[in-house]
C-alpha cells in the first residue's frame, strides 16, 4: 500500500486548496474563521463496505455517496455546506489505483457542491473499508430547521420520490425483475444519492420542522413526531414514487411496505402550516425539485399510514436499525 | 447486539447534556453558536482494533484513548476543546455490557476535560472495532499555533517524556523485561495518553510553532521543519526520558532509536525564540508539566540527531507511517 503521507499530499491535499484554514492538510487541525452571524452545523456519518455499500462498488461512487449522505443531513437543517473531514480506514493492500479513483470521486463531488476537504485521517485496517465523514455547514443564527418544531395541523411534505433507495439496493444486487432502464435508474439512485442541497436552505423560515429520509420514511417521520411531541398520518397513495418504483409496485402490492420503510432515500421530509402550501408548489417549480404533501401532523404520538380507502396499513417494524439489522440491507 | 436508537438514547445522549446545540443527540446534526472572536479548530483521528489499540484492551480505556489522542492535537494548536463527534463501527455481537463500559469511559474523560459529545453515528461492522472522533476547540482569532511558524535560531522544546508510547506497546504486550512497576507505568502510558490540554493554551503567543508527538519525535519534528522551511538539530542526551524508559535504555543503547522515532507519545513539540526560555521554565513549574529544550531550528531541511559527543545518530526511516507499517505497531 502506498505511503500515508504521499497519499495525503498527492491525492487529498489538492482537494483542500479552496479552504485557507485547511492549511493544505499539512497541519494537525483545520481552522474555521470567526463568524458572528451564523451557526455552524456539524454532522457525521459512517459507512462500512458490505453494509452501506457493496464491496465492489466503484471507488469514485463510494466516495461520492459518502459526501452526499452527509450533505443530505446538512440540507435537512437548512445549512449551506462548506467543508468535510474524512476519516478513512483502508484495507491492507488497497492499491494506488483504487485510492486515485476514490480521491477523484471525492474531488468531483466536492467541486460539484462547492465545498472543500478541510481535514482527515487515513489509517490501514485488517477489516473492510470503513469511512466516516464529518460535514460542516452554515445557517443564519437561530434559523436552523430542527426535528422538534412541527405544530398540530402542519402538512407533512417530502421531496422527490420515496422508496428508490431500498429498491436500488435490490437493483444493484440484480435481484429486481424489471425493465433494464428501471433497474439502472434504481441502482444509480442507491449508489449515488442526490442530496437536496438546493432545497434545504430555501426551507429556512418556512418549514416548521425537517430531517432527511435515510432510515425509511415511516421510521424517520416517527423520529420527527417524537421530537415534536406529535403524531402523523400519512396517505400512502400520496407518497411520490418514481416510474421505476411504480413498475415494481405493479408486480406486488406487498412491496409497498418496503418502499415506505426502506432506507437510503436521502429526500427531505419536512412540515409546514397549510398556509405555506402555495409557496412550496412555487418553490418546487423554481428549483426543479418535486415537493409533495403526504400527510398531516396531529396531537398524539406515532405514525399511521392509511391507504386510499382509509384503511390503516401494517408496516412491521418500520425502518432500518443499524444494530438489530436482519442483514437485508443498507442505511446511513 | 442492542438496538441503535436505544444505545444512543441510553448510553450516549447523557454525554451530550452540557452542550445545548447537541439537542440531546435527537436531531441530524449539532449546532455551534456564532462566535465573533474565536476560530474553531477541528481535527479527526481514526483508531482500529489491533492497529491502534489491542483488541482486548478494556473498552473504557479504548474510549478514553480515542478522546485523548484528539485532544492532544487541539492542545498542540493552543485550542481549548469544547466537543467531540463519535463515528463508531461496532463489531457484530458487541454486547450491551461492552457498550456500557465504552460509554462510561467516554463520559469519564468528557467530564475530566470539560467537553461534551455533540454528535455521532453508530453502525455495525463485520470487521474490527473502528472508531473515529472529530474534536473541536476554540482559539482566539489569528492566534493558533501552527507547524509553519518556526524561525531560524528558535529553541526546540518538548513536554513530558519521549518514547514511552512505543515502549508502552511492548509493555502492554508483555514483551519488556523490566521491573513490574516500569512495565505497568509504560503500559498505562500506551493505553491512556495524557494530552497536554493545560499546556497548549499557555503556549499561545509564546511558541512560534507547534504540534503533538504522535508519529514519533524525529518524524514529527521533520513535519514541523518542512512546514517551516527549516532544519532542526536535536541533542539526544537532552531528550527527556521517563524512569521506565531510562531503565529500558540501560539494557541496550539500540533502543534509543525506538524511543526517538516511536509513536504514541502525545507530548507537545514546539519552538520559541531563546528569549522565551525563562518563561517556559516558569510555566513548567506553574502548571506541573516538565518542559525540556532538546535542540535548535536552523537554515536547511531535515532533522539531525546527535549524541553527547556530537556524533550524528542514524535512526532509520524515523517514525510511524500508517500505510507502510510493518505490523509492529501503533500510532494515531
Amino acid at each position: 500500500m502506498p505511503d500515508e503521507f504521499q497519499v495525503i499530499a498527492q491525492l487529498f491535499a489538492p482537494l483542500a486548496k479552496s479552504f485557507p484554514g485547511a492549511l493544505g492538510l499539512t497541519d494537525d487541525a483545520a481552522f474555521l474563521p470567526p463568524d458572528a452571524l451564523a451557526e455552524t452545523v456539524v454532522t457525521v456519518d459512517a459507512m462500512v463496505a458490505g453494509v452501506h455499500f457493496l464491496p465492489d462498488d466503484p471507488p469514485d461512487l463510494v466516495a461520492r455517496k459518502l459526501v452526499r449522505v452527509n450533505l443530505s443531513d446538512l440540507a435537512a437543517k437548512g445549512a449551506v455546506p462548506f467543508g468535510v473531514l474524512l476519516a478513512a480506514a483502508f484495507p491492507h493492500g488497497t492499491s494506488q489505483d483504487w485510492l486515485e479513483r476514490f480521491a477523484h470521486g471525492l474531488g468531483r463531488d466536492l467541486t460539484e457542491f462547492n465545498i472543500a476537504l478541510i481535514g482527515g485521517d487515513t489509517v490501514a485496517t485488517p477489516g473492510p473499508l470503513t469511512l466516516s465523514l464529518t460535514a460542516m455547514g452554515k445557517v443564519a443564527a437561530g434559523r436552523a430547521i430542527l426535528r422538534s418544531g412541527a405544530q398540530d395541523g402542519d402538512v407533512v411534505w417530502v421531496s422527490g420520490s420515496i422508496g428508490d433507495g431500498a429498491l436500488g439496493l435490490q437493483a444493484a444486487r440484480d435481484q429486481l425483475a424489471l425493465a433494464p432502464e428501471h433497474v439502472a435508474a434504481l441502482a444509480e439512485r442507491y449508489r449515488l444519492p442526490r442530496p437536496r442541497v438546493s432545497l434545504g436552505p430555501c426551507l429556512v423560515g418556512v418549514a416548521s420542522a425537517g430531517m432527511d429520509v435515510s432510515d425509511g420514511l415511516v421510521q424517520d417521520l416517527g423520529h420527527l413526531c417524537r421530537a415534536s411531541n406529535l403524531a402523523a398520518t400519512v396517505d400512502a397513495a400520496a407518497v411520490p414514487l418514481s416510474p421505476a418504483a411504480r413498475a415494481a409496485l405493479e408486480q406486488g402490492q406487498s412491496l409497498l411496505a418496503t418502499l415506505l420503510t426502506g432506507g437510503d432515500d436521502y429526500e427531505l421530509l419536512f412540515t409546514a402550516p397549510p398556509s405555506a402550501t402555495a409557496d412550496f408548489l412555487d418553490l418546487a417549480k423554481r428549483i426543479g425539485v418535486p415537493l409533495t404533501a403526504i400527510g398531516r401532523m396531529q396531537a398524539g404520538s406515532g405514525v399511521t399510514v392509511h391507504d386510499a380507502s382509509g384503511q390503516i396499513l401494517s408496516l412491521g417494524q418500520g425502518g432500518w436499525r443499524h444494530f438489530s439489522a436482519t442483514g437485508s440491507g443498507a442505511g446511513a
